[in-house]
């Protein structure tokens, strides 16, 4: 069938076929933890290219930042999200050689990954060093529906031979060192070693512990059969499940494990040690097979399916890509209200596991309408560290408010280097902008009462202590905010950059919005944060004043105090392999220059249609696309939307076009250290902000559909106001269903669209491209 | 003798008596090498509280810089100058125990330093385990003649005891290691181990030799006598001198040692090996005593002094303060023309032994005007590194001219934040502005064609190429200079720094000053360079239209274009123990306030003061003293010389009073790292440039004195075009003195004052403050 193919992410469609990214590309997660596609043979052995391992969304480990230079007040530990034991890996033993001491030749014959279940499946031919051949077949997914395990069947036939094979199963110590002298700041700088000692248990257990930061976790596996030849035995003192096998040529034999994780702080909370845990886990696993525990898993995903799913028809590559998006960032985000989305999901060490501004202003748009109690949760933990952000931003000097680290793990600024880093204090008004569209989508008022209200109060102190009133010319008497850095990170430590300024204005603003609203409706709530009238006329007074900078005479939005009298840089004629130019010229070249590694101007435009009319969009559009890169994989999907609203539909599909596919073709060259989460986003953005012209206005939610000739179709699923709203589009027609929830008005366009039941209402398109 | 007693430093005259900064203010030097006033019995041990050494100048090692986030074009090596063993090192055993291994008490009972011959004499009091008292007196002189000679005489006493001792001497091991989690960037930051091997020899000799940067010295020392007593022997196979006495109360011994000290890589241009070397050492030291190398090193101090002291009456605590500073800087300068003056001198390992722009602003004037040989030779080691520079400005993407390195040994720099660092690119027009002076103070045309005019050219082609021409607002068509940090290193990565533009200004202006010259003198030379009439057109085109930030409200000279809009830090409610505001506040905090670490802008009204007049200067002065915390010591010499200027004797004497004593009253409190190069540099600006109003300007030399009413009399030399004018202030009446040269015209204010012949000039003052 034509639309489960579209499910399916086969080996041979990839561009790059390379073990350390097919690693990433095949990566299994469930937000709490992922693991890479390995060679299972090989494990972590010296001379595999791979990168193997398992991560824990929030499992880091503490090492000393080390500077050249320390000054006041510098972060001093980096944080490092731990690599753990490869679950995927097997040991044969053939003629008395193991495949762990004497390497077998592996190859692979075929991945796929179904993305409809979660199931993926792979085959490798062993050739021994006696060049007897094997079949080795795994199926694995990561569970949906019980975020601690993680299941792995392996198959396995001969070749060319009849003889006896042993399989041996036991835990991978984690060994490996990655040098911290690296050259690419945005790959892991360096790997903590791990405290692994085995518990006493049934299966084989081992409890591994972090040095620095003190957290441990239970890790296990267990045989999911009843086969009497699998036998737990201790090999060289280590636990493992050992099987003996006689195969013949076309004689299956299958074997299925179930790994169970589990966090050790959290068993302490509840006064149950390790050995409860390992108890509980065996009954859990008690009469469980592969088949019962996929099945479980595979419903959750297809209720994922359900509601996230984007459809798009007249490009089968482009549907599959979009679905592979859709897929990780699922996999990605964590969901217990204690973790965030690290920048490479759970698929690798890429920046060291650490959560940006990426979740909020790139991925959580896709969980705020399709799947908000995610969204409430990723959230929530942006709450639970507004006390180390209050912290935070004492050691900057802020006697009020918070200042959110620019990148983390447990809450504290982990940037070593502040002027791409603790200087980008945009992050603030992005963690108030997520949590206000939030409530807007959803209506959570017990959201915003108990946490939201918090957050965005605090920010907004943040600016009012942070920027102050200008003194001269353009910003004599304005609100003015100095010396920090915006998105684009080709240009630090400026005055009055654009989007920072903007971003601060509206944290201010929805500030006093929902101050007004809760003096009405909770004014104990005001009383609990001192929040008083003084405050909030401070509040008023700093948006309405805030400075913008703005060029008269190309009349375009100016990114900065700075800019206009900085020199262009000559992307045109810079060479090829000199991108990303952060590689290949010092910061103080680059930012000497008018040169931009992404959107940052444009991302005010992109988040505030209303700022602007077409004119002054496309204007700044044509100036910043001349001195953009895009070397940050953040910069394109905003390009595409843009694009878009200045009914550019060639650039908009092809800006599209790049950014959906980015890590199935690896487009970046570096997705083996994980998958861009943050351009998954920005896919789905381009998809419904972009291409459908969806926006959540004052009004209500508005669609304003710019369809590109290349697709027939395009449909997907919102949940706003709780309801959801079907969305189909075609060339000629949108069609709104009304799913769940009460009867709504929506518009197309300045058209009010009644959604009284779920009768689809068509709209009969004029304007669109054709 | 009053004025004798005014060359003397006395231990109890000292404010801060502990041992680490004691032993800067006592540590003797020639430039070439510099060794601190340790304990001489304790040498190395761990529970010694100083920090002893010897310091060859431009004698480092390179390790690696570990940055929290590595950035293309960051400098990879830290260059640090290796600590030596301390050549006072000496054991005493007694009652067959040894100094080194249980240690005695030993009580500093005085010290002095002769600096008008550079003897020190220090006398310690020695209380064996066994409470036999001895004393300890140690002579000892860098000499001055001989730059590779060290010498130290021992003499030995017991107090209450008949009994005997022996003396040994060896040389001291160093294994010291200073770790480099150092929260203060000013002191030293590690310390690199070195390869210490013995040679043979008839005196004991030791090869030292770096790890990483392959420079290798031989250091030996040779007893300066013919006590029969005295045996070279091998002592746990340490080659040493001993010698067992039997002393009595009041019985005297004495001892002299001489060290020597060889660059190895010298010795391998000359193709000769270490053994030629130890041979010439030895024949050099062969009847030779402690009196005579005494000596001559001695006659050679009184030379210096003869030309480059500098009498006051009136304060004999400042004069003998005065002549600490001038004796130190002679002490301090590399005269080899491969060494510059470390900022630290060679008395300590602060700041690493580099070389700042600290030489030419601050330390140049003075060796200009009376030891030009010595501005010569420094000068003459910036020509040297003008490859590395070449070098530097490409990593810097700059495709034409030099950048030179902000801090260096030996060339390459060795900042590890640029902000404070590389980003100082007025480094480049300091160095040229230096240049010029020489040239224009000297008339040594010889250097400007062979050294200065490759160096001024240089460093503008500079400019040219990391400038711009404006596009906006008042810098539109104007020549920027945008993302440096000027001298203020609380404020950084801005543009247009005032004190920056002009330098680079006048870095241009002398380009084509000197081109013009060497057009008519020696078209050959510029031919050579590459210097075009189009390239001068250029240089000048950049010059004239250079932005000079200036606020029309204020009528100040803006220190950039983004101070009038931040907010002014509030220095006077900030708790003393705040200060220096770098080790208590994060640098995006400084930067965001107008706070100045030191005069910024105001450099720029002293170098050039004709740019303003005095309304000008005093609205300048006192918005900038406002706003400036004097955290560096670089900046009271300037205050005290513009506060002359504008008539203001009180703050001209507080804040030369400040900084005249700095280091002898521990005013910074770290001293202890070494002595305050530039600042002792700066107290000669303060009376030369501030107090006697000297100025070299168009027409000649120019002074415009104002005498405090503190002092009675104020008399230097200075050399000026080929000839030496002495100069004596009086409250009434100055004298102009021509000691040598032909007939000069100078100025006493716009007074002509012709100096014929060796007769004195005395001109009566009218308008002098009584």
């Amino acid at each position: 069938m034509a639309i489960d193919d579209q499910y399916q992410i086969h080996l041979q469609k990839l561009t790059n076929k390379e073990q350390p990214v097919t690693e990433t590309i095949y990566a299994l997660g469930n937000g709490h933890m992922g693991v890479r596609a390995s060679n299972p043979l090989q494990g972590n052995s010296d001379h595999y290219e791979g990168n193997p391992g398992l991560f824990v969304n929030g499992f880091y480990d503490l090492s000393p930042i080390t500077y050249g230079e320390r000054y006041f007040g510098y972060p001093r530990n980096n944080q490092t999200i731990a690599q753990l034991p490869d679950p995927r890996f097997l040991i044969l033993e053939i003629d008395g050689v193991r495949s762990d001491q004497t390497p077998f030749r592996v190859e692979t014959i075929d991945k796929n990954l179904d993305m409809e279940t979660g199931l993926l499946v792979e085959t490798f031919r062993i050739t021994t060093p006696k060049q007897k051949m094997l079949t080795l077949t795994l199926q694995s997914f990561m569970s949906q529906s019980d975020y601690h395990l993680y299941v792995v069947r392996y198959e396995i036939r001969a070749l060319n031979f009849s003889g006896k094979v042993t399989l041996l199963k036991q835990h991978n110590y984690v060994n490996q060192s990655i040098p911290n002298s690296n050259e690419d700041v945005r790959r892991a700088q360096r790997h903590n070693p791990l405290g692994q000692v085995y518990m006493p248990a049934d299966s084989p257990t081992m409890l591994i512990e972090t040095q620095k930061s003190q957290l441990g976790i239970l890790m296990m596996f267990h045989y999911l059969g009843s086969d009497p030849r699998m036998k737990m035995v201790s090999r060289n003192n280590i636990p493992c499940y050992e099987v003996q096998l006689d195969l013949t040529p076309g004689k299956l034999e299958q074997f299925a494990f179930g790994y169970s994780l589990g966090n050790i702080h959290a068993l302490m909370t509840v006064e149950m040690g390790p050995d409860f845990y390992i108890k509980k886990t065996l009954e859990r696993f008690h009469e469980q097979n592969f088949a019962k525990l996929f099945e479980a898993s595979a419903n959750h995903m297809r209720h994922f399916w359900q509601d996230s799913d984007i459809v798009i028809d007249g490009d089968p590559t482009l549907q599959r890509g979009i679905r592979f998006n859709l897929f990780h960032l699922y996999q990605a985000a964590g969901r217990d209200s204690v973790t965030d989305v690290p920048a490479k999901g759970v698929t690798g060490p890429g920046y060291e596991g650490h959560y940006f501004w990426d979740t909020e202003m790139y991925m959580l748009p896709f969980f705020i309408y399709t799947q908000p109690e995610i969204a409430k949760a990723l959230l929530t933990y942006r709450f639970s560290i507004l006390d180390e952000a209050r912290q935070h931003a004492r050691e900057m000097g802020i006697e009020n408010g918070v200042l959110y680290p620019w990148r983390t793990i447990n809450g504290e600024e982990a940037s070593a280097y502040y002027p791409a880093g603790t200087a980008q204090v945009h992050i603030n008004a992005d963690i108030a902008y997520a949590t206000d569209l939030y409530i807007q989508v959803t209506q959570d008022m017990d959201f915003l009462e108990n946490y939201g209200f918090e957050m965005i109060v605090s920010t907004a102190r943040f600016w009012l202590a942070f920027g102050n009133y200008g003194e001269q010319g353009k910003q004599k008497n304005k609100f003015v905010i100095n010396a920090v850095t915006g998105p684009d990170e080709y240009t630090a430590l400026v005055d009055n950059n654009y989007y920072t300024n903007r971003m601060a204005q509206n944290n201010l603003f929805i500030a006093v919005k929902y101050a007004k609203q809760l003096q009405k409706e909770n004014p104990t709530k005001l009383a609990d944060l001192g929040v008083n009238e003084e405050e909030i006329v401070a509040f008023q007074t700093a948006a309405n004043k805030m400075y913008l900078p703005y060029d008269d005479d190309l009349q375009i939005k100016m990114q900065d105090d700075s800019s206009p009298n900085r020199p262009v840089f000559d992307i045109a004629n810079e060479p090829r392999e000199n991108f990303p130019l952060l590689l290949h010229y010092h910061p103080l070249v680059l930012y000497r220059y008018r040169v931009n590694k992404q959107a940052d101007t444009l991302m005010s435009d992109f988040l505030f249609p209303f700022d602007q009319d077409e004119p002054q969009l496309q204007r700044d559009y044509d100036y910043y696309e001349k001195i953009t890169t895009h070397d940050s994989s953040l910069s394109r999907a905003i390009f595409s939307v843009l694009a878009n609203r200045i009914h550019n539909p060639e650039k908009a599909y092809n800006y599209f076009m790049d950014t959906a596919l980015m890590d199935l073709t690896d487009l970046q060259g570096n997705s083996a250290d994980g998958i861009h989460a943050a351009n998954m986003g920005g896919t789905w953005l381009s998809l419904i902000y972009g291409f459908a012209g969806m926006h959540a206005g004052i009004n209500g939610l508005t669609f304003d559909p710019q369809f590109p000739s290349e697709w027939l179709f395009l449909s997907f699923k919102v949940k706003y106001h709780k309801r959801q709203i079907k969305v189909a589009i075609q060339r000629q027609e949108v069609t709104f269903t009304l799913l769940v929830g009460k009867p709504i008005n929506i518009f197309y366009r300045e058209q009010e669209v009644e959604l009284v039941n779920s009768t689809p209402v068509i709209i009969h398109l004029t304007g669109l491209q054709v």
